[in-house]
């Protein structure tokens, strides 16, 4: 199989982790045969040093006419980089929100997953890590507050700020459709998150959601208020499966979800849209003060990079072999050092990269 | 002093937990040659079974003309209860909104607080729960999505809903002046939240806290990302003072923050306008399944009126004396079932009301 793949290194620690993760992908090549043809991109922040825009044209047609998108990581400090200091819409955020709106990424599914190796490093209690927890964040990506009309105005002598959360019928009942097909090959429960008590946008959320799950009865649903979602991934996390939820919900949410692993360096992430095409990339940050010092973590990326060879190729067993790598690295007690303690074997980023490639 | 308070008991726990917090309120009162009067009114699901909606211009304008306003709790099981089968605007939830929004109340403080002695409780780990932590949630409350403007309206054959997420400057303004003057006489350290990097409102918020700062310059200040906060409120809680935010990031994180305390049933709140009126109630909801037991923890609405005394009526070496007798009540092994364990003392609703009355 050949395929073409727009890469984005990005800023931070984006580029480090990104090597590793072509390195792991064209071992799996290697063994099964398989070209993957990268073509690097720019975008936040090192796009606006070169060309002044966190994304330009020509960058994102590479990435619509390419068979997937593999990013790093974009952004810096927004207090000390001078990238803060422009107009929101040039910062290096804004490239990832029109890249997300202008591929149609609607699908943002962020799994959260505490490995029974790294349960140590989970901040809950051991009463609560050691029932372990599986769950799949899956957030509506390019709708909602992020992609409203905007605007502040003088009003009366002062400013007036106003963001709209907007979400049509249709909008919610593809994400929804995804979140039903995901639970059907996994545990078969979601929880729908809303703030229905006093959200329009909710109560519509809701009612779609209801219908959708008519065509899905061996799925269970259960709708969840927003306020104790965010209670309960806290006080019993192993209740969920697919988590369903709106635009910045699903930002707050899974960022909850991520950090109750304690171990953020392991998570990947895909944004998908209706057919095969999407985004791959880790669920952590760009990281800058650990930036060029090889010793970020770079799996929760060459997991995404698996997530990829699934949901976009269609390559499962190539996928699995990258995360079994992944596992028996971890097993052989190989740790980066955001996720190392006494005893484990320390290894750099491009070590843990070579370890991965050399065990898929 | 002479003091007018209106009463809502409202559903579930709420009858008995504020019969209790009536008792040591008049034990203050006996005490300290106080006289309260109360004036019992209806709102939520009670008043919708009397009156047929949430609350009546009648117990408006009679909380309107009280000096301070203790309230239990409102609502049901929103899947069963037939409140939930009536229209969003005659639901309980909409008697709390309207109360807050036509008594200004735009400053709702929950204090988020590790007890040394119910430490065994808290969800996150002993390394974390060890250091403790003490913070206070200033959450503006009669802004935001909750009142913006709000419309379902068919577009192109399909339903679309809009809730409107609107700040003006002098709205962010007198919120952020409470949470100054409040870090004042606390630690010294706000924490900001918003979403800057997408919402114009988020922005603006900015803009007006740093305006703000300058007067404080005592106060530390910092401005964290909404979705980092609920990370970081699992990961390191004791960073925490005095964290500022809008309605409906205040909502996620207040229960996120009551959470990791594990013992919702101790959080006061208060919401509270310029002046020194207020409404007071737990942050812990109307819980029906344990309604009428005599099982439900009375302390946290306990403790919402010694902030009653303290911020609406001045009586501080009062409130003292109450939140002395809960400590005392503690450190003697009385607990009620939701904070109970092996070799405390159970009580009921109405014993812990009785100790703590007793202890004042
Ligand atoms: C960088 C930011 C705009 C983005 C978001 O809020 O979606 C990030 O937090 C994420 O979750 O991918
Ligand atoms: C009941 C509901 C409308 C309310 C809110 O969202 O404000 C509650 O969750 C709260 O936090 O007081």
């Amino acid at each position: 199989m050949e395929k073409n793949i727009a890469v984005i290194k990005g800023d931070g620690i984006g580029p480090e982790v990104v090597s590793e993760t072509m390195k792991v992908l064209d071992a799996v090549g290697k063994k099964y045969n398989h070209q993957f043809h990268y073509t690097q991109i720019l975008m936040g922040g090192c796009s606006i040093d070169a060309y002044g825009e966190p994304l330009t044209d020509e960058a994102l047609s590479i990435a619509k006419s390419s068979d997937a998108v593999l990013l790093g990581s974009i952004g810096g400090n927004t207090s000390t980089s001078p990238w803060y200091k422009l107009p929101p819409n040039k910062r290096p955020e804004a490239g990832l929100l029109k890249i997300r709106k202008e591929l149609g990424l609607f699908a943002n599914l962020r799994p959260a997953y505490l490995y029974p190796e790294l349960a140590d490093a989970c901040p809950l209690k051991e009463a609560t890590s050691a029932k372990g927890f599986d769950m799949i964040i899956v957030r509506e990506l390019t709708g909602g507050l992020y992609f409203g009309e905007r605007s502040t105005t003088e009003v009366n002598g002062e400013l007036v700020a106003h963001d709209n959360l907007i979400y049509s019928e249709s909008e919610i009942r593809r994400i929804a459709i995804k979140a039903f097909e995901i639970a059907r090959v996994r545990r078969k429960k979601i929880t729908s998150v809303d703030k229905a008590n006093v959200l329009d946008s909710s109560r519509l959320w809701r009612k779609v959601v209801n219908e959708v799950a008519k065509d899905y009865p061996d799925v269970e649903v259960e709708h969840m208020l927003v306020d104790n979602s965010a209670m309960q991934l806290v006080a019993n996390p192993s209740q969920f499966d697919v988590v369903l939820t709106e635009n910045m919900f699903g930002d707050i949410l899974s960022d909850e979800a991520s950090m109750i692993t304690g171990s953020i360096g392991m998570l990947s992430s895909a944004s998908l849209r209706e057919d095969k095409f999407g985004l791959y990339e880790p669920s952590g940050g760009s990281a800058p003060d650990i930036a060029g010092k090889n010793i970020a973590n770079p799996i929760a990326t060459i997991l995404s990079g698996a997530m990829m060879l699934r949901y976009s190729f269609d390559l499962n067993k190539e996928a699995d072999a990258i995360e079994q790598a992944v596992r028996d690295v971890l097993k052989e007690g190989y740790r980066t050092v955001d996720i190392y303690k006494d005893g484990d074997k320390k290894v750099s980023t491009t070590e843990m990269g070579d370890l991965i490639a050399s065990r898929v």
